[in-house]
């Protein structure tokens, strides 16, 4: 993780979800991409992926791991512990490289994921934009609740502790300062990197996430955006964060989810116009979305989250 | 305000919320309480008095300060903008050194409150135990969004631009640093102080305040709640948090609120039985719960998060 941070200033995912069948053209796209940096060459890809257990194929997953020997992968929401045990081993027996990161919401879930072995649990507080648990705290409580149980139960498993990281409202150096503080030792970006040249999302999706502010009010955590879009494999226990539009209103205001589906379908074809406060089109987003002013080149992003980590400790200097 | 942070190491209030008929007494405790302790003279007491504005009596509560002179008043969920006006401006008439506190729970809030003057804003994240807005955001998203349009704003009115404080989730020196780092000059502890000496809540509730854990799982934003109790004057636009317990999960699972209700005031003649995840009194509390361990005295508590954050930011000394 380190020798990223250190040389990247971050490290990217791929987010295969629950779809691997696009990933293999991602990884070919990213080893060209990768070729032509001046990263130190590493037994591993410079880059992670994402998946959403409950849904993508471990099968069609598994030789792409061991071919592309990604640095790390991202689990979140599988079906079980069970499930994420079999990922757990079959990764680390494809790519013993790659490094295991899992992303977790509560306490019990992270004293829970401690018995595969992590190297990395995520710590998603409930600000975080999309998926994630339906009840939740913010990282301020969570963190440092998940941190002490870890720490306190890690003996139990070898004394193999994770590394931490936050998630979940962080966009900018305050937000990612306060995460350090609470002790997490890096800090995840979701929301603040759909504002990035690289981001691969419609000029409408893009632009509702500039327009959008007061996030605690513009935005919630429902799953009425999974039902339109017919995302429903998702379990009771998560839901996902999203600006509030036309869709969610109408859903609240007590419309049948066929209209609403027959016309969020409908707004599908309008392209950009189908985005915003107004539009139906879902625009997954955290509640920090209010912080986020500019478009950036992601590597931009990044730097200026780092470099502004410092200047808000430095203020602190005792 | 630091005048008492220097002397005190906090600022404590007596809670009148919707019901100022006690508010006399207890400021009489107060007064008598103060004169015996070393503080310096000042010309108000040292103690705020917080106000549920909706139910309190505007002309039951401003003869109590013209003559006790509270150093603060604490404003929270008035019905419209123009009754916070006239509780600010009869306020100031009647005790001219009295600061006006008025907690908000949203950017939008934030800025309309500044058309009052307040003396201090603070910022209610949604992690907050008891009532706050239904929808919002933690702190890390929620205060620097907050601070930011606060300033832009503040040379709107005349250049004032109040004192920040965070409140919602903070109860240990962690969580009461990384507020700081968010921006905050100060921090507010609730739930924290549920456990300590001088709660003045039976031994029921304080021992679930020290059994619940995981309180994002555990605890919930609802109206549920204040139904069972009959405290039904809230706007829509407010619920509170509190621990779950078998009144929340029946209401869940489809009963009645009139037999729900009936076991709600059966459960109160049962004493500190009636607390608990099984047990059916309400238990406000926000979702830091599960990092507070110990009752201890409400003073060593202040002094030891206010110690705790030095030592958590010497960590940073770059």
């Amino acid at each position: 993780l380190d020798i990223f941070l250190r040389h990247t200033g971050g490290i990217g995912f791929i987010g295969a979800g629950t779809d691997v069948s696009e990933l293999e053209s991602h990884l070919q796209k990213a080893t060209t991409l990768l070729n032509s940096t001046s990263l130190p060459t590493s037994s591993t890809l410079p880059i992670g992926i994402g998946f959403i257990n409950w849904g993508a194929s471990l099968g069609a997953t598994d030789p792409l791991i061991q071919q592309y020997r990604p640095s790390a992968v991202w689990f979140f929401a599988p079906r079980s512990l069970a499930a994420l045990q079999t990922w757990t081993t079959e990764t680390r027996n494809a790519s013993p490289g790659t490094k295991i990161w899992v992303q977790i919401g509560s306490v019990e879930e992270a004293i829970n994921t401690l018995t595969i072995g992590p190297d990395v649990l995520v710590v998603q507080g409930t600000d975080a934009g999309g998926h994630g648990r339906t009840r939740g705290a913010g990282i301020v409580p969570l963190f440092p609740e998940v941190h002490d149980a870890v720490h306190t139960r890690g003996s139990e498993h070898g004394g193999k502790v994770p590394i931490l990281l936050a998630a979940g409202g962080i966009v900018e150096s305050r937000t990612a300062a306060s995460a350090l503080v609470l002790g997490a030792s890096g800090v995840v970006l979701g929301t603040r990197l759909l504002a990035s040249h690289e981001a691969n999302i419609s000029a409408g999706y893009q632009n509702t996430i500039l327009n959008t502010f007061d996030g605690g009010q513009t935005t919630v955590r429902t799953k009425v955006y999974d039902e339109l879009r017919g995302t429903t494999g998702w379990a009771e226990t998560h839901n996902a964060r999203g600006v509030i539009n036309k869709s969610y209103t109408d859903w609240e205001q007590g419309m049948e989810l066929e209209e609403n589906k027959a016309l969020y379908e409908k707004e599908m074809k309008k392209g950009d116009e189908g985005w915003g406060v107004g539009a139906r089109m879902t625009t997954y987003a955290g509640s920090g979305v209010g912080l986020i002013k500019t478009v950036m080149p992601a590597g931009e992003i990044v730097k200026s989250v780092r470099e502004g980590v410092g200047k808000v400790l430095s203020r602190f200097n005792l």
